[in-house]
């Protein structure tokens, strides 16, 4: 008998077949006895009726524990009621692995407790929802990039020479090289990918040796980061637009069922549409100045003022043109206000707060070098930065999205360290 | 005028556009002038004819270097024998940005000297080629996985606890809970999802801090690592073979012309189709004999005795059933012949040696207890693991494969390095 997977179970009405999985519940009703199983593709509720199967087949219901490994045999047919919309009527049941007492039961455990079993946690409904949703938007991700001719270009993890203070970054000796320390961002890689084929991006993990303990905080986590030779600050808004729409009509299109079980109200998701509302620095302190929220020019954006911001809008909003005071050295000034960088940050609804950063770069050598200096940075590490705006140096643009923050706002959730299989942070580095 | 890219120019035929990018080269001939323009999408052969365009934009041809950035207007028309097959008639030249004097030139450079100035060599024709070719593999990697129900896994880079000796593993402080290591491969954490999913990929950068110097080594490589439960090792080789084919054939159909650049073989390419040859370890071994290689039964197969063995073949060899002293404690051992396990590594020929390895693992929880005795290695770190040897484990397996060797093997590269934009190497971690 073949098996097959439930989520193929619409191709195999009225055929019998064989469904390994693993047992998620069981409940009893007169003869009855239903087998809901769970293969990781789906759910089936599988029904074994006295008379249907041997005695030894119907006494094995008493046995089974939850979590033991099984392989179900039978006729699926049609039922709305059941959970996934199929049915099976059981004609054999063979237990693989008799599971041991789980220790994750319906009942309420502390948070430390599931992070702890976080390996088996994985297997609750909700947390197989966040990662099939996670996994449809770094899809989409790379969809979006790849259909518009953008080029992957890998970052490396390790890299040289500590530029911004070591405070907040993660060391390694590196052999006779001294330290090597672990990438906070590819962007700088990025733009060097950007003069050779003209549209890339950066994906992978970056890290930070920050001891904040937020929920918007891990010390390992994913980033994209397209840069984009020949694009200005308003083509890196368009395309961040652009980019948040795919994104979020490709959850919504294919992981309903997942938003489902997460009871996402989806409101909140449907109007992220291009163009997205687009506010200046100064127009977002002058709504916090309206909520009653003493703020001083030239201050960054704090989590809680990006919330109160991030409230007055249903979807998410674009902030650009920073004080260039609070804003990294490689980001170009507004030539209208040099005061300004020609920077925006993409604040989430619903108080998700910041999920993407980006700018405009410097690509003027001179300019570049006054920077460096002014931020008291040495230029020997940027040497082959600095080779960008020697050999060819044009205008070029990139942000930043965070995954675990984009997948925390798409589900919905608290805290992002159920938005990655197995989080890190300050706390935490197990299992 | 509208700004379109090189790759696009096949829907711009008679018409004026405009095109942004870097000076290729230029040559003269007569009252002509040409200009090759690369945009990171391609190249075009831009015409200059004394009349055409004003007198000093004539004259800009002297002034241009090699590198420097501009805009090239003009009408676009089909010529063969043009790199790209179009040609622009100018009508205008805009210098963005003139280079300084480029330090690759075409004359030949040593490999430290482009290796230090990686962040430039990749815009020249064969890193670009090797990099869309990376990109190609990457992307029918996912693809791959992603139609067939497969969930993407992100494992940890930050793992707990160094249980087979530090010794190749980069370190880092952890706060206050000791040491970190980084991962050598999210193999343990795919079998946790597998458990949960069924089918999982886990795909990231992984570590190795060996002092091998070798043309298939990098410190820092990435690897993408499927595992799947109800697998058996026959299951696993299946699923080898069939990504293979689809990975060769993605590249074959959508990188012609790289390959070309590259001057590659494709005959070597065109024979990656299912089945595969498949041979024993033992048979493996009498391979080497029958070349006059003295080789014992029970010792692992090297980098020499891999080439050897490869080049009997015009295609990838699957080698399966290794002696399991040489193995890692996890794998399952052939009820055949318990001295075996059920191993299996795939090399690729013309020398290129292993890109796949992999493996059923040991699902009994008693047999993996013993295991773990056997190979001195401490239950505490491993009790997560076991877990899912105590909560329905079922029978499962899966392989890793090496992005970078790949990439070589494909590219028909000599050495890695070339594979991935930033390499890291014992003696480079610039720039």
């Amino acid at each position: 008998m073949i098996r097959v997977s439930i989520e193929n179970l619409d191709k195999h009405i009225g055929e019998e077949v064989k469904i390994s999985g693993w047992l998620y519940n069981k409940r009893s009703s007169g003869k009855i006895r239903f087998l809901v199983v769970r293969d990781g593709s789906g759910l089936l509720q599988s029904v074994i009726v006295k008379g249907n199967v041997t005695d030894s087949v119907f006494d094995l219901f008493d046995t089974i524990t939850q979590e033991s490994s099984l392989s179900v045999f039978g006729k699926i047919k049609k039922e709305e009621r059941a959970p996934g919309g199929f049915e099976m009527e059981v004609t054999n049941v063979e237990i693989i692995h008799l599971a041991k007492e789980y220790p994750i039961t319906p009942k309420e455990h502390g948070v430390e407790f599931l992070m702890d079993h976080r390996h088996l946690w994985l297997r609750s409904s909700r947390q197989h929802a966040v990662l099939r949703v996670r996994h449809q938007i770094i899809k989409a991700i790379r969809e979006f990039f790849d259909n518009r001719g953008f080029v992957l270009m890998d970052a490396p993890i390790f890299t040289p020479a500590a530029c911004e203070g070591t405070s907040t970054l993660f060391e390694t000796d590196y052999f006779d090289l001294g330290k090597a320390y672990l990438t906070q961002s590819g962007q700088l890689y990025g733009e060097a990918g950007a003069m050779a084929h003209g549209k890339v991006y950066v994906f992978g993990p970056t890290f930070r040796a920050e001891k904040s303990k937020t929920r918007r905080h891990l010390t390992e986590f994913w980033m994209v980061e397209p840069e984009v030779a020949f694009n200005d600050l308003n083509d890196n808004m368009e395309l961040a637009e652009e980019f948040l729409e795919h994104i979020v009509l490709s959850v919504l299109k294919h992981r309903q069922p997942e938003l489902k079980i997460l009871e996402r109200n989806t409101k909140f998701l449907e109007t992220v549409k291009k163009p997205l509302p687009k506010i200046t620095y100064d127009e977002a302190i002058e709504i916090l100045k309206k909520k009653g929220i003493a703020f001083e020019w030239g201050n960054d954006l704090g989590g809680t003022d990006e919330t109160v911001i991030s409230e007055q809008f249903d979807r998410p909003v674009i902030v650009h043109r920073y004080p260039a005071q609070v804003k990294a050295f490689y980001m170009k000034r507004d030539p209208q206000n040099p005061k300004l960088a020609l920077a925006m940050d993409v604040l989430a609804p619903e108080g998700y707060g910041e999920i993407i950063g980006g700018s405009q770069r410097e690509d003027d050598y001179d300019t570049l070098i006054n920077r460096l200096d002014e931020h008291k940075l040495p230029h020997a590490p940027f040497e082959w930065y600095l080779d960008l705006r020697r050999y060819g140096s044009v205008p070029h643009a990139g942000f930043g999205l965070g995954i675990e923050r984009t997948v925390g706002w798409i589900c919905g959730l608290d805290h992002v360290r159920e938005t990655i299989p197995f989080p890190r942070m300050i706390y935490r580095l197990n299992p």
